[in-house]
């Protein structure tokens, strides 16, 4: 019963992932937002710290809206670790836009609220070796 | 209640990443190793992909054991997010060791087992700007 629960956390997790993923790759942040939970926390390669709070994360986004566009994307071998109302997700991203190349190393911590949603609590994203990569 | 308890997992989850990182930063890879769960899931910045699982953790550090000094480091405002048997610590690490500075994004997912003890389930670590960084 365990593993039944948990192969079906995993794919809603994996679902959730990719349709707010399949909107970011098209310009449009609202999917990553309406998953975000109240206290995200959230790091990328662009900050000097991580950022905290859904609203930190909605004005970060509305400077980036409509700017991002990949021609093409995989996901790469996920995992989601799952544990009582957590479930961890990591993913290695291929994002290809043009001649430009992304990889990226990415983690999705989601936690299981009172109304059974999934929100992420914790996003970090990072690039693949970027001494070469970038 | 519920209030206290999260503010005790909280100081135990500091605790032992305290004194992890402080072995770590002597050269000493086995304090990661003892927290580190069999299910491992690690990103660095040095790797294509993922690692996966303690036995893959445990023939890497040993590639880089005595090979990591630093002089001082500095783990900058901490956050631990709880929530039933996982609690995940974020926070950035400045280490200096001689004339470089390193500046880290770091993710630690810990999960508490039967034998309530907690151990890492999931370790992301990125450099913070690796384009003004490295």
């Amino acid at each position: 019963m365990k593993e039944t629960n948990t192969h079906t956390i995993t794919e809603v997790i994996l679902k959730l992932e990719e349709e707010a993923l399949e909107r970011w790759e098209n310009g449009d942040p609202d999917g990553y937002l309406e998953l975000y939970a109240e206290d995200i926390v959230y790091f990328d390669p662009f900050f000097d710290e991580k950022l905290e709070g859904l609203d930190t994360m909605k004005a970060y986004y509305e400077t980036i809206r409509g700017r991002i566009h990949a021609d093409r994307y995989q996901i790469i071998q996920p995992v989601v670790q799952v544990s009582g109302t957590m479930a961890v997700l990591t993913y290695n991203l291929c994002s290809v836009s043009g001649e430009e190349v992304y990889r990226w190393n990415c983690t999705e911590v989601y936690r299981q609220g009172p109304s059974m949603k999934w929100k992420i609590i914790h996003s970090h994203w990072s690039f693949v070796k970027p001494g070469e990569n970038r």
